[in-house]
């Protein structure tokens, strides 16, 4: 049987940069500390909340060594180690794993749209070079590959393979996850507006950059369902539903970072492309917060 | 506020055909009466699932007349009266009222992808030569046109709309209905597969023609979710779900009227172009619905 | 050798209607009249131009029977026979053929989508009760369901079955039917704004309503082509790209009405749901109207 | 007046590495004086043909150099300088500039989906580094952003921003750009299977990997074009069409490798994920190219 290492709320700091465009580790640090103490239940440093594949390598480095000293086993740690090519994949994972990561998450990134068995290939050269186990995740928009649920299946067959991060936005995927797998594998929620849903058809935890602006609403979902209280969790959903929507449009670095600041928080600067949210965007996002609070009192 | 007056499992009858290609009424009253015996909580003839495009007119007044005869108050009854033209809606929708009908369902069908401000004017033009409700139905997959939340909140303007039923097939617009309309204004989940996570999300009732196969375990989901009950809720759709996939996959008139012979009930002809199941997928049903069988026992 | 019977451009009558919701026959004889004065190659009624599947049986018999009796021979004519059921399409295409039409045209209308199987029996089966030929037409936005190069060659085994008309809008879909069903099988064009692509990729004719506005253009077109003359055609495709995109964006019936206005010309009523276009959208179309003219003189 | 510096076949070299996974600089050369030999009119290195995604900054540094001492002057360089953030895009450009580079190409690469306002500072930075043109590369399949023409014309606005390549497979964009940017403005296809109707719309250049291939065939299209024959054209087309779409369809590195193989020239290595062809699809690419032969002989 595969073992469930993370459940509940996952939380996906971002990374802040300062305005040298240098990697703002003391502000990264204070970020996770704030998600630790609010008590979310993982840390995921290195997702696309935070801007994986904008940094260089050392910058990487830096934020998984800084992560995992941070957490300092409080609670378990998901490093996101996704790369083009295979090669640097493999060089990501060790490092993750000589530095105290409790699993390694990776996206088949592409440029090429990958074939199943290229697939299999990379994931099967990644495990065989490390002993901790790997998340899969699914995100043909950010990824632009659709890994099929016949192909999961194949990837669960490789021995440190034993979880899925599904980010379709497709319910019915999860639905056939559960069936097709079996309730042994875990499958996480990588999908914020299908909080609910999700939890509903049974994933094991949610993978979310949330928890940095309302962990509270989020964990508190999460402890709804572990209650078997439907109508309470529904009732959390509707409060933060406008929060979780409105972090996927408009992008979750910029919406995070925005919403920090709206909180009374430093989330510092951007990498560019990336600009900050307009000013329109912002007061939106100040009535959404109004609102999450106001409920919440 | 807008009243409620479904809720549940509504249960939508195929239409059968004699070898000779008519309606074969005592089959359809049969089938009927099979599902309120079953408890169903409510019965809609002339849908998708009955072939209402199909139909001729006096076809559809037949079974418009036997549906209100055989239900005879027992439970509510909604009828399908879209039409291509304005004129032949408001034709079936009087016909309808006349007869006895609870409420009306109607769809925009369209041949030429019509504007929003047609199709407000062809509900207004309907709604106000009946008295009796009307569930707007929104399924882009069988009439061409999607309805967008903005335009479903313009038609619940009008006095005697005051349903919608979604057929998406995407959970986050149930969550924007519930946040944009309200908790009064009773929404209806039209996709089988979305089954729990609709009722998860709040909706009133489930527009289903399941229960022809399987009524028993179609309501006990509805009542484990008015239970609060989550759990129990999530094991009853695994249950099903493989059989509520199949019906959507295959057409369900086709499925529908397989699983009844498998289920040794008739289930009469079908009208061409639609032909049955073939042998590879029968079979497979038969396996599906043993499936069920097996879980429930 | 399947005989290529139409060639160039295949012109779509609208269907106008009196202030009384009925078919006005005489506004249709004169609409007709004019496109057969301007040069048309063929005269096609009762396509989705003409609104199909708004009329009755009965309009539609004297719309066949109107337009044979006005064309006279003198060109091709090309009647739309297509109905939901098999039984109404084998009724409308031998009345078609009975009233003396050079050609039906069928598309596989369905509200419950099609099999393969169940769309070769519908042709099939409407095949085997006329003598004249048959073209198939694939336009999965209107007709919700999209046939697959591989079905129209399964097609074109039967008999009759001896032109295609293509409307995806995907040009690949034009150079896969010559690759696939060799230089012998005639297919046609009908997506207005394809219309230059598709003739350079060997397309026989052009199915369009815009010969209602257009025709000289259209025509001009076509006759480039044929002379090979590449730049002329690109040329005269350019000055009418804007008007064939407006016709198709809002709608045929409801575009070639209001041109027909502005042209100082009587385009009837609209039959409801459609409804007129909006004053902005008039003036759009006037512009454009005027920048044709302007084009040509 | 925008000056077109580039018109007729842009073709794209692979990126071949050797077997200790280094780029084989010796091998590229070969490949790129082939292509020049056979008279294509522009050479346009780390495109995606290129696999740039998959190099470091040291190796799109030697490749950019190589190419253009290879080429010396015979015919005009477009070199790919895209990446992820603004600032190693402006790395690249004013390396390709000072290293002798005609133009640069560059697509908004995005993990983040860019808003407008990002894509427009993005490439206003990078114009405002370097004095050379910049071909702005629209492919929304590889790049996860979809460009609109109202998007592009912006870009037009900066100086030196003044060509456009089009992939998203769609020829309506073509006849947009011509009509609302006019004729002065290039642009150029970057869609294989397009290649007759993006000519027959005026396109300025075809940017393809096929010469690595078939650098006759190519030419020949474009020359039938120039000399205003259709026919010719249309022919030329039907002869390469399949090897067009094969190359697209398994990927171009891919594809491209084992064509060359084939053909009995150096392909060289993938770098991982990407693996070969399988033996499969070797032997079908086998059959395309023979039939190309055939068609040529």
């Amino acid at each position: 049987m595969k073992h469930k290492l993370f459940k509940g709320v996952i939380a996906y700091p971002i990374t802040p940069f300062d305005k040298g465009d240098r990697v703002d580790i003391p502000l990264f640090r204070k970020l996770v500390e704030r998600m630790i103490v609010a008590r979310v239940h993982a840390i995921a440093p290195l997702g696309s909340t935070g801007v994986l594949p904008y940094l260089t390598d050392a910058e990487k480095e830096e934020i998984t060594e800084t992560t995992i000293r941070q957490v300092n086993g409080r609670i378990p740690t998901l490093v996101g180690v996704s790369n083009l090519t295979t090669e640097r994949t493999v060089y990501h994972a060790r490092f993750a794993e000589k530095a105290g990561a409790t699993a390694v998450m990776i996206i088949p990134m592409s440029y090429w749209k990958l074939t199943d068995d290229e697939i299999v290939k990379h994931y099967d050269t990644v495990a065989s070079k490390i002993a901790i186990p790997i998340m899969v995740y699914n995100n043909p928009a950010t990824a632009g590959v659709d890994m099929s649920p016949a192909l999961l299946k194949r990837l669960l067959q490789i021995a440190n393979v034993t979880m899925i991060k599904e980010s379709t936005g497709d319910i019915q995927r999860m639905h056939y996850l559960r069936r097709e797998l079996g309730e042994e594998v875990a499958f996480y929620n990588g999908s914020n507006p299908l909080a609910l849903a999700a939890f509903s058809a049974g994933a094991s935890g949610w993978c979310t950059a949330a928890p940095n602006l309302i962990p509270e609403l989020n964990i508190a979902l999460y402890e709804a369902v572990q209650n078997n209280n439907l109508e309470e969790a529904r009732k959390l959903f509707y409060q933060q539903v406008d929060l979780l929507k409105f972090i996927v449009d408009k992008g979750l670095p910029r919406a995070i970072k925005a919403g920090l600041n709206i909180l009374g928080e430093e989330g510092g600067q951007l990498r560019g492309p990336l600009k900050p949210l307009t000013r329109t965007e912002v007061s939106e996002l100040e009535d959404i917060l109004n609102g999450v609070k106001a409920c919440v009192a």
